[in-house]
């Protein structure tokens, strides 16, 4: 798509970073951005261009939000195949959002005090290594 | 949370940045990512803080992964009421992810290559405003 092999709607592009529609929206106005530069997925990402994509993507969703009369949107990253990610080159979601627009809620869990302790204190020792 | 008046499990905390444990996590290790300043939300950040924010995600994910055992996650800030933002401060979720854990993926729409076009048109005009 980058490459302007296949076709798409583009909507923002500068030397680093690409911006087009999802062909399958969530919502209308429901847009991918994607750096030029070839990384796997986020976290593989060099820290100048996930510097660059986070302030493109800053700068573009008030607009898209605006053309599309929203107020609301998620702006989501999917890291690896278990997360939903399909295509292997990192890009973000900004996906408008209208009141019951049926997009469906993330359904969180009940735990203990204790098991939130002992996976914050795992976390501390990777983070600490 | 920030100001540790209310209990949480920080695993990580620099001069602008704090992370701890979503207490309704979608799976153990769920992360908030918050700046210390005040933001209501994303598009309100500072660009400042909006990229030392992604860099730490970015340096605290694999962290956080390694210690759940995931080797995916979900990266994503929801971004006003109809959104599913309930906070208003902003806040970035890292949700480690596991195969088949029952986390509901998106459900994107069929539209037709008008449909599209028009909505990127829109976008297009106000980018360029």
């Amino acid at each position: 798509i980058i490459k302007k092999e296949i076709q798409a709607d583009f909507i923002y592009e500068d030397e680093y970073i690409a911006a087009f529609l999802d062909i399958h929206p969530i919502n209308m106005g429901h847009t991918l951005v994607v750096p030029k530069k070839h990384f796997k997925d986020f976290v593989s990402m060099s820290d100048d261009i996930a510097q660059k994509i986070i302030l493109t993507i800053k700068k573009i969703t008030p607009k898209i939000l605006k053309a599309v009369n929203a107020n609301a949107c998620n702006i989501s990253t999917n890291n690896g195949r278990e997360s939903g990610q399909v295509v292997e080159h990192v890009h973000f979601h900004i996906i408008p959002r209208f009141l019951n627009d049926n997009f469906i809620h993330w359904q969180g869990r009940e735990v203990t005090a204790e098991e939130l302790g002992e996976a914050a204190e795992k976390i501390r020792k990777e983070i600490q290594k």
